[in-house]
Order: structure tokens, then sequence, then C-alpha cells
């Protein structure tokens, strides 16, 4: 029997606008490989979104690849990245990055999941002789894996530890529209323009199809950049529907309004779960929410909806994870909280 | 100023059928990573196409990062695959094979393009201790990179090769529609099905937006499949959105007819420049065609159409290439047709 | 002015057993690449050694190829090795392993830089599917890098998890000897003959000049052995020179006896040290030794002798080591705790 | 039946003056990692042989090691090496240079097995986009793989080609010194430290027990160089046997003296064997002859002496390859010519 699904973002296709989009292209002759007027015009979007006129935008085909060329591409063989114990690359990418030689400093007990500016300090400290790796770049997901966000004094303060150390701070925005839209957050995308060497816009996980946006502001980066897509294998022959997706998304503000949504819809079911008394294993004010519930009420309310049991708490809770996206349907988020506190009530009776 | 263009193949986005299929899936909630009905029913039509039940199918994003990663799961780190010193593989993927530690044994002088059993026998005789690589895979391209096909006996007399010296066949059939409705094709999808430890069916160059289905047949190279896509980038979020591409493609016979449309109209080219006296570089059955032009008349033809100059030929001549695809307008192929009479006339006045 | 060092134990040359047999190859032809005699001849002296005939034994040039190709063999592209975070191929190999293209799972806070069962168990436990690396190799190092050894009890529990989760055991034996003839230790090479998948017994830092004697025993990771090797960069042309220097390490005991003497050499130092009442980051019973001294004390020892200053301790005091080896000049060892206690007595006069 | 063996040059060990330098090390305290005063005087050394005081030089244990690090450490992920077919990373390495992630552009049909200007010219050209790999070295040997050696001028047009494609020139001098000291050569040690990026004088084919002396001229490669030996395994412990055996090596001429003797050796029996009206192979004035033998004539022969059969010539003959080292007795030479006069006598009696 169908359940309504809270799995995860990435459950439905594409935002209609988009999807229309790729219609459009269906007998448009481009050029390929990138080298087509909607990836340039996406670009310029992606370049006055960010403040940058000067950056290198290319549109990638997902998450893995990016993080993936984006880290190969900036280190030298023996360089190395810093990364937190829970960040993607270090434990759902299956050794992608070291399958390209590197290695990922990963870093333990993150507060929230976030790398800090103290955290980056104490990793760099102390090795700098040819026995080890030099630490050479920094990568932060923001949202994190468990939806918590940066602020921007945090960022900075990261920022200058990297200049300090002559490192790169790259940030993985998988979620990055998340991030952009929550309650309490105060970086912008010009601020993210402002201070990374390079990050992506995540488009995949908020209403593309297939299709995430990568910048280079760092000169030493940008070179011969495009060589090292098409060797690891993300340079798309119809690039030109990767660049169409983002003109879809960055038109009328349509990427941050699908944001907006998902952590809205996500925050209604939590308010609810905190008001019912219920722990959250993280305090996130994105689309991904973590409550923590007793084992029973986790098994009655899997036979309603999916979601994923995340990880264990205690001998009597667990950890569930509850996700949104541009195309959860309020009414569903209505049902769900109706159903949970029914269920709430009836093990609290 | 705009001008028709036979560059390649994946000028054009998805056929409408496909492109409809990617609409259908807005708001329809599937399982990520391939793990979806539309995946699983594809799978199906694959299988029964090919005759093989028993084969493991994927949806791959590109034909790069497919034939990187048939090719690295296949190999130990000390094997190393045979390919024509044309092969994709081996020019026009910046090193991506290299780049995941495997030697490409490239051979000079393939007749048109195509490795044969002798060849093949030679190249891997007499190389046996461990100051050389082992010859374990032999990479086919069909068609090949100059549009020529491989006949029954050719692959089966490679086939006899692989068996007797213990190693893989694998077919890049990024094309491979083209093959099948070649005229004087006699090589069946249920032949790859038969021959081949591992090949794949090109989408992206035949209707699809992007996607590729690829086809495992020897167990040894099933095992573990999925790390390796995951590890080198491809394993899709919305991997339904591959599947989909593919339920669409092989509904029909579509995927078939579009490319007997592809070569029907690049034929018809062929077969007017050949009337008018001209040679080709390599006589191709299908949608790529490469005929020897006085460098005049090249550029001249130029100015009203777009293509690649493909390769120089003489002082006074070079080779041109021009390609077919599934959206090419035959009236477009009448026009450049009724041009070219003009312009051969004119200087052959 | 030249101080007596306790830097390292591979500061001096080779035994002058060793040296010899290195002098009787000069005029010997042997053939190449570890296939001569002197190998064969070795390879026999370490089975018996171990009581496993059927063991395959190579001899390496240095600790980190043999690290780096032992487990680059055993592993598949998406498989990991388990290490602490202290290990040398975590922190001392400039991320040799991950440039084979392989993940270390790194983990912190073991006890005495130990990894035990249960923490091996729980790195392992939940991992399972195509997003994450597989756990396949559990890496020890005896004794460990801070100078501990295992107990028979602890390796056995390791085995079994590797046993219960299809894991391979590995022990870096860089100076094996030195935990073979520590005090209190309960471990026989026929021990590690019995639990290891692979291990090696380390030359270089226990009288031999370059050359550490690999040994296999489980068959999967025997395979094509000689391979990995080679295109390593590991397979000595004259390789008879490394089995020379096991046959003359093997005599005799001899490689027993320098162990027993370095060990000795340290122990008598850190008694002294202990009885006046100073602390240890860690309790070695090996060659290497970690007192906890206060800084100014440091600062003047350090005008007498060379040794590491290794590690932070608190404002007022640091961690050195001190390392003896088979060339320690026991004469040196006493002047050392003369002038020791001297200092000593003159900060707390 | 022990027989004399004309295999290879690395038969024997060390020359005794360079196995004493090894004994003197056995008491003597020195620094690890070729931080030791044996390093620093070989190095300087080598820079006055080569007249460039600007150069960085290394020790290195063996030729595989030093071929790929060299090269991995000079190439970013997209760029190749250019070799000629029979170059000894293209054919004896097992692909160790494709392991660190580069092509290798591998060039049939090199005359005498030499690349030229010419063919570097050609390879080069026409690659320029990402597609394709940045041709960014030439792989030279000298003397080659077939002994013949490269002159001046022929050195100095491919340092032009390198000039004006912003390449770079290596040169694997595994048997340098024979080429030096070959009749007829007209390059000096100078003219390499002149003309190459990088390139290395070869001591385990010549008198060394293994070492390899690489000298760096191109300060683009200097940098970082010890990260990229020591993840590549190569960083020797006691890497002041590496300085003490160049010391030796260096120290009144010796090297040259030796590699002149090997070369007198073969030369020798070529002339003898070419007067009797045999053919070569490859005309090589060093210390490898490949003379062309009747098959029945090389069986017998190989009843009395040991050494390898090259490769086949026609239904009737093969060749042979026979190589003198330092070590080669002058008695057996003149042994081995009477015995092949012998046999030519009785095969034309």
């Amino acid at each position: 029997m169908y359940k309504y699904s809270f799995i995860c973002d990435y459950s439905e296709g594409a935002h209609p606008s988009v999807a229309q989009a790729l219609v459009d292209l269906s007998f448009e002759q481009n050029s390929g490989y990138n080298y087509d007027k909607h990836c340039a015009n996406a670009a310029n979007m992606v370049r006055d979104l960010i403040k940058r006129p000067d950056a290198d935008v290319y549109f990638m085909p997902g998450g893995t690849p990016t993080n993936t060329i984006s880290i190969a591409a900036s280190l030298k063989a023996f360089e190395a990245v810093i990364a937190p114990s829970t960040g993607h690359i270090e434990i759902h990418e299956t050794g992608a990055i070291e399958a390209t030689g590197h290695k990922i400093i990963s870093v333990d007990n993150c507060p929230d999941g976030k790398l800090t500016a103290d955290i980056v300090r104490r990793v760099v400290g102390g090795f700098e002789d040819e026995h080890t790796v030099v630490r050479k770049m920094v990568f932060l997901t923001n949202p994190t894996e468990s939806g918590s966000i940066y602020y921007k004094e945090e960022l900075e303060a990261i920022r200058k530890v990297c200049d300090e150390n002559d490192m790169y701070m790259y940030v993985d925005g998988a979620r990055l529209g998340g991030a952009i839209t929550a309650e309490g957050n105060d970086v912008t995308m010009e601020d993210l323009g402002r201070l990374c060497d390079i990050f992506y816009i995540g488009g995949t996980k908020n209403g593309a199809l297939m299709a995430e946006a990568l910048i280079i502001n760092n000169p030493a980066i940008k070179k011969d950049f495009r060589f090292h897509i098409k060797q690891r294998g993300a340079l798309t022959a119809k690039g030109f529907a990767l660049g169409a997706q983002f003109e879809a998304l960055l038109k009328d503000n349509l990427y941050f309004k699908m944001a907006d949504h998902s952590n809205k819809c996500a925050q209604k079911m939590a308010k609810v779960i905190r008001e019912l008394g219920y722990k959250f294993d993280v305090e996130s004010p994105t689309n991904q929410i973590f409550p923590i519930l007793p084992k029973p009420m986790i098994e009655e309310l899997s036979q309603m909806y999916e979601y994923y049991v995340w990880a264990p708490h205690s001998e009597t809770h667990s950890v569930i994870r509850l996700v949104c996206s541009w195309a959860t349907d309020e009414a569903k988020v209505d049902e769900f909280i109706e159903d949970f506190k029914a269920l709430h009530a009836k093990y609290n009776a």
C-alpha cells in the first residue's frame, strides 16, 4: 500500500517550470558540453545572485561528482581536505574523494555537525613536514547533514583561518536554499560569493531533476577546470539541459521559494512534535528534522508514512528523520500532524 | 546568423516522448538511487530486448562515466584494456581510464577503426610476467568513432580470443541503435546479449536527454557494481529520471526508429556526395559520414551549415564530418543536398 | 658539536653481520627481482620461524611501500582499512594509502594507541550499502607507535571480529622484534603466523640497512601479489640484497638479540626516570619511551643528547621520545642516566 | 650446473668500494630520510658533475619509483607523458605510471627506439581542448632499452620542441654511464644538466646495490618534491645508505670507469660476432647487444651461458640479448668468444 514519503528531498521529479524548460529543448539546436546559451545565461544569473561578475560557473549533473571534482581539482597529490566526521564526503560517498587519491582529515564531535574556526586551527596546527599530508581545504556543508546552519560570523572566522594557513574554503550547498531561507539565518548568497574559494548551489535536492551550479572564485582553482570535469566523467554532452534547469530555478526567485516551502513544511511538523514534549537530536531550522521518539511509536507511525529511522538513541528511543521538499503537499503535512497527535495521545493515555 | 547544424547527435534535447516521461515525474514520489519502479521496468525491457533475463542493468547519466566505471570495476589494479588508437576512451576522455589507475593498450592502424581477432591475439601474446600489465579486457565501439560497424563473425571471432585468454569483451554502444539499424548490419541485440560480458545501449546520442543503459552479463563484474557507480559519482539521486527515459525509448521500438531516421538522413546525403564523385575517409553506413572535400568548397559550405572539419587529408582536401540525429529535419537534409549540388557545380564549372 | 642520538632506531647502518652479507654479494651472480637463492633461503627461514610452510614471503625495501602495497593489493576500490588515529599509515605516510584510492577509517582515542575488538566491532557496525565504503581490513602496529604491545588475547579477540565480518587482519611489524622480546609479552611469531592474514617483520628498524619481510597467509591476497609489488615500485632489481639481509638477521637469532638489546637499553633509562618520580605518556615496554619532563630540563638535556620533543603535555611539561637501537652503546646509556640524575638533582635542589 | 650469466647488469652486488661505504655506516649515527651528510655530499658531487649548482638532487632506491615519482610529481591530473612504445614505463613497469593516474602517449616505430623532435612535434600537434589529455612531458631513455644512444643535436632538437610547447624533458638514465662512455657519444653530463628539466643517473645498473640519483632543474617540479617521494613510498629511512653509495660511485670517476668496462666487454663480443657475419637487431654501442642468430646455435650456446632470447626474428633466427656489467670478468668474455667461434665453425662446416 502506498504511503506518503518524508524520506528525502529527491523523491519527486523536477518542478513543473524546470520540467517545461527541458521540454522546450527538444527541437532546439545547441552546442554540446556546456558551450551553449542556456549555460551562459544561467551562469550570468548565478554571478548576479552572488555578486561575483568574475566567478567561473559550471553546471554539474550531481552532488557527488561536484564534490569529488571540486576537491580533486583543487588539491595537489599530497594535499588533504578537512571535514566533519558526519560530512557527506566522509560517510556517504563510498570513498569517492580517496578514490581520487586524497585524504580526508575527519574531525569527530563537531558541535551540531559544524566545523568551527577553532577546530580547523587545531587540526591544521603542527603538521609541517613531508611525512604528513598538507591541510589545504576546509569542507563545509550548509545546511549540514543534520539540518543545522552556519552563521555569518562562523563562516567569517573559518575564512580567517583559511587565509592564515593558505587554505581553500569549500561549501557543499546541496541544500543551500534551505540554509538561506531558514529562520534565523544571516548568511546571504553574496556572503558566500565573498567568502568561498569554491562552492555549489544544489539543484537536485531543490526542484531540479539533476543539476548543480558550481562556482569558482579562486583563480588557482579556475585554471584548467574543464579538463578535470571531463576526466572525472561529469562533462555532460547535453549540458544545455543543466543550464536550462538553472535558468528556470533562478527565474523569479523560484529556487528560494521552493526552499522556503520545504523548510516551512518541516518546521510545522517540528513545532507540533516539540510542543508535545519530544526532544530533537539536533536543532535544525531547515527541511530535515530529527525528533527522538519511543520505539513503539516509531513502529506504528511507519505503518502510515515513509521515513528513515536515522540513529539509535537509547534502549527505548530512536532518532527518526523527516524531510520535506519543494513538492511536499501541505495537506499531507497537516494529515501527518493529526496522525502524530493521535499516536501521542494513544501512547500517553 | 543561425545555421543548421550537422555537428553532432547531441545538439537537440530529448525526443518529445522522453521529455514527457520526465514531466510526468514531477509530483510522483519514488525511491532514490535507481531503486524505483521506472528503473525496474526499464531494466526488464532491456533484458527482454537482449534475451538475457539474468542480466544486471544499470542506468547511467552519460557515456564517459559509463565507460570509466565499467572498465575500472572490471579490472584489478594491474590489468589493462585493449582499444583501437581511435577509441573514445583513448583520445576523447581526457585520460579518464588512466585516472582510475588502468592502462589502455592502444592499437594503431585498426582497419576501419575496428579491432580484429587477429589484432587482439597479437597484442595479448607473449606478455606474461609481473613486469607487464595483464591484458584483461577488449574495448569495442559499435558503431566505431568513424561510423563503421562490426559484423557478427567479427564479434564472434573476438569473443573466441577473449575466451581463450580469459578476457572480458566490452562494447561501448553510445550509438548502438545506429549500428543495429544500419544497412548491411547482421548483429542483433540478442547477439550482443550473448557475446558481451558487459556493454551499454547509448541513450544520450539517440533521443534521451542524458541516460545510458549498462548491461552486465558476467557474474564476476556484477558483484558489488553499485559501490563502483557510487564511488565514481554516477549514482544519480533522482535515478528514476534515467529509468523513465529508457521506458520511453524502448516503448514501441522508438529507440530503433530514431536511429533508423538518423542513419537514413545521413545516408541520403552520402549517396549524393558519392554520386558527385567524392571519396569518403571511411565507409560508414550509420549517422556519421566523412566525405573528403576540396578546401575552398568546405569553406563555402561552412557559411551555410555547421559541421566539423574532422581531419587533414591532403594539401588541397580535408575530411569533414556530417552527423544526423533523431531530430534532424529531412527538409534540411534536402536543402543541404541542393546547396551541395550547387556548390559542386560552381566548383566544377 | 656532536651529540649522542636517541632520535630513532634507524640512525645507524646495518649490523656488521648484515653488512658483511652485502659485501659477499659483490661478485656473485644472482637472478634479479627476488628470484634468487638468498630470497628463497630467507623465505624458508621466515616460514620456519612462524610455522607457516604455506606462507608467501616477499622482501621489500621499506616500511611505507610495504604498508601501501599490502593494503592496496588486498582491497577492492571501495574497501577501506580501519586504523587508530595514531597509526603510521594515518599520520606519517603523507596520504600514501589514499593515494592508492583507499580510505582509512581513523579511530580516535584508542587506549595505549591500540585498536580493540570492541572498537573494531563498533566501527564495522551498521555500514552496509553502496553509499559507504566496506570495512575490509584492520591495521594494527605491534608494537604501536607509542611503544605499547598487543597481548595474545587482544589479538585473538580482534581476529574473531575479523572472522565474523569477513575482514583481513594486517600487522605492521616495523619494530616487531621489540614486541616479541618485550617484558610481559605473550605473543609468539607462531601466533602471528596463525592469526594474521598478512603482516611484516621489519628489518630496517632492527639492524638491516633496508629490508622488510612481508608474509601473506591468506590465499585471496597471495594471488598476483608480485604484480602489485612491481606496479608500486618496490620490486627491487637486486632483490637478492634484501634476501641476504634477512638471512643474516634470522641466523642464530640475531634479529631478536638485537631487539632485546634495544629494549633493554631503553628500559634501563625508563627505570631510572620512573624511580626519580617522572610520569610517562604511555607505558611502553619496548625501545621507545615517552617520559614527561619539565620544559627547562628538556631544554638543558637537549644540549647533551639528541631526541624528539614528542608532544605538548601541560604549560610546564612536555613529552619527549627516547629511542634505542641494536647499535645503542650501553656506555652511552649509562652516561645518559648519570647526566639525567644530575639534572634531576639540580632542578630539585 | 652453474653457467656464467650475460642476463643483465644487475646480477652482481655492489662494487667493492660501494659495499665498503655501506659497511662504514654500521656504527655511525646519521639523520634519517636523506637529511644527512652523505646525501648532502653526494648531491654536491652530482651538482659539480653536471655543472648545475642550483639543481635539487634526491637519492632514490630504484628505477621504477624514480620514473613513477618524477612523472607523477611533474604532471597535473589531466597531463600526459610521451614515450616510445618500447619505453620502460610503457612496457616493463606494470602500468606504474597509469596507477598514479597519468596516461602515457605511446609512440610506435621510433627509429632505434628513440623519440625524435619530429615525432614529438607530430604527437603534440592539434590536441587542445578538454576532451584530450595535455601533452606535458617527453620521456627519453639514454641509452634506450635497445642500447642505442641519443646524440647532442637530437637532444637539443627535442629540447626545442619542449620549449615551444611548454613541455618537460625527462631522461631516464638507468644506464646513463653507458651512454656517456659509449664510442661515438657526444653528449656530456653537463649537456644533460643544461637540457633536462629532470633526469636521473642510474646507480643500480652500474655498480650500486640500490640507488639512483634524481636531478631536478625546473623550479616548477622542485616545489614540494619530498612530499611526493614520501607519499609514493621511496623516502628511505636510512637514506644515508643511498647517499653513501653515490659518494663511492662518483669518487675518482668510478661510475664512468665501470660503465666503460661494461661497454668494452659487450663491444668486444659484438665485434667478433659481427666479423663472423651475423647481423644485429639494433646497433648498440653500449653494454647490451642484440645479435640475430640461428635457432639451433642459440640453443647450444644457452647450454653454456645464461642470456635472454629477446625477440623472434624469422622462422630460422631469433634475437638474443647479451649484457655485460661493471663486474663482468674479461676472461669470461674471452671464453665466450672462443666458444662462439667454435660454434660458428661447427654450424658452418
